[in-house]
């Protein structure tokens, strides 16, 4: 199965029109103080490969949903990524100077603005869903209740929490499979069920999509700890090989580099698998994707 | 008007019901990692006046509501109030130590730990919302709308942003009162709509707890500034004379001590105007905790 350049081209395109419409929801939120609108728009656009919306459409497309009524939700996500971002580059969590090379939002704000900067970003991701008029209230709440279970106390702040809890303790597979489910894979997987929860009657395909949703999660943190060995700082824009000096466990300190390569391989596969059950037009922005992050080099 | 002996035993009542609930609902989030779960009940559980949900419980008592279907929506404002209260205290922001008299999240669990609680706490409210079966599902999506628009870039971290940008800075009464409106009021009135809006085909009513909303929420931060220059530490549980020593415009230092106490007595006249509405046995709780609030020593 392989990604066509038209499905490149499509999703590229649709990408240009969310973030359209993402600098326009920032825009519309208004009676917001110049400073912390400044802040939250530097956290949240012009920057960011918007992963977690593509997959939204990704999953939207294979379903036969017409992507723009998805935005909404798609800004939400992107919203709970930027903030998680913000908060994790503090200098009391990873302490990160740079981001996507440039600044990062309390260098810029500072650390008290980036705080409340990430704080608003985090409710204006379920102000968004709750204000939105392009799906049912009841697939809205179910989106609110998709996003918070995936970002909060049982979801990514979770897995950052175990991650903060074992910096220099020792981490079995099995554990740091844990804490990447949380910490990256349950919002990659909340994109796919943030689409899917808008289309009706899906049991076979929901199962489909659950499989889909978890190897390509756990596969985005994989490649992820592959690459902060594998390439350089420039490349990343971000600061390199920090979690191999911080002496964090990474799937590579534990498995070894080609285990770890194996491990990405198998994910792949079944992201893939997962797929087969549309048909190859209707799947072709979810293998883009799937190739799109497990051979990404950045 | 005046409250009276019965109104507060009744509430004292209803808020212990509230606490045993808050607790479980705690309780019943599983799979959080032990460090999390402990910061966050830290911060949410054992302690606080629980205003918040109390004014939820004395709205809904004057519409005839039973306070159990308000119980999760409580349990959400409060949480709310919680993580805004746990990041308020961090070294960035106003570092405070001490809070209702024990150690403040950060100084007990350290600076990142403390930042993710706050983060999660948040998430939680919106969690808890979402997954409650004690109101319709559309009820409960405005809940969220109301709640995510009091607490975030147009409420409640508005104000914190507009305060933070005016350390040192000259302040009308004007723009202090907008400050305040959105820092204090926004999340107090919020308790207010969060109750009524589980109750339909209010106009009346709704323009009357409306303005009750206002005027208390300004009351509160109107007697934390007199508070602020005239309790001792003991007293408030927490370091005062804060914002006097660090520069901070307050109601105080702009209308001095005198026309403080004069507004403050206005804005009670207001609240309890809007509460005639009522008969006396609805309105009991209402009362109470307006003048809980505006003769409160801490």
């Amino acid at each position: 199965m392989k990604a066509s350049p038209d499905a490149s081209a499509s999703l590229g395109q649709l990408r240009v029109q969310f973030e359209a419409w993402l600098e326009l929801k920032m825009k519309n939120l208004q009676g917001v103080s110049n400073e912390l609108h400044a802040a939250m728009s530097y956290g949240l656009l012009d920057g960011g490969k918007r992963l977690r919306a593509s997959l939204m459409f990704a999953t939207g497309k294979a379903l036969g949903l017409n992507p723009e009524v998805l935005f909404d939700a798609a800004c939400a996500i992107e919203a709970i990524h930027a903030y998680s971002l913000v908060h994790d580059d503090l200098p009391s969590m990873d302490n990160d100077v740079l981001r996507r090379g440039k600044p990062t939002c309390h260098v810029k704000y500072g650390e008290a603005m980036a705080l409340l900067a990430g704080d608003a970003l985090q409710t204006t991701a379920f102000q968004w869903l709750a204000e939105s008029t392009l799906l049912p209230p009841l697939v809205r709440l179910e989106q609110v209740r998709i996003l918070a279970q995936a970002s909060g106390a049982q979801g990514m702040a979770n897995g950052q929490a175990i991650d903060l809890a074992h910096v220099g303790k020792s981490m079995s597979v099995d554990e740091l499979t844990h804490m990447h489910a949380r910490k990256t894979g349950d919002l990659i997987a909340a994109s796919v069920r943030l689409a899917y929860c808008a289309k009706e009657g899906l049991v076979d395909t929901k199962a489909n999509l659950e499989q889909f949703a978890k190897a390509l999660g756990l596969a985005y943190q994989v490649i992820d700890d592959i690459l902060d060995v594998e390439a350089s700082s420039e490349v990343l824009g971000k600061t390199s090989g920090k979690d191999a000096m911080s002496n964090k466990p990474t799937m590579v300190s534990l498995m070894g580099l080609q285990k770890a390569k194996d491990l990405l391989n198998t994910l792949e596969q079944q992201a893939l698998q997962a797929c087969e059950h549309f048909d190859e037009e209707s799947r072709s922005h979810l293998v883009l994707l799937t190739e799109w992050i497990t051979k990404r080099k950045s």
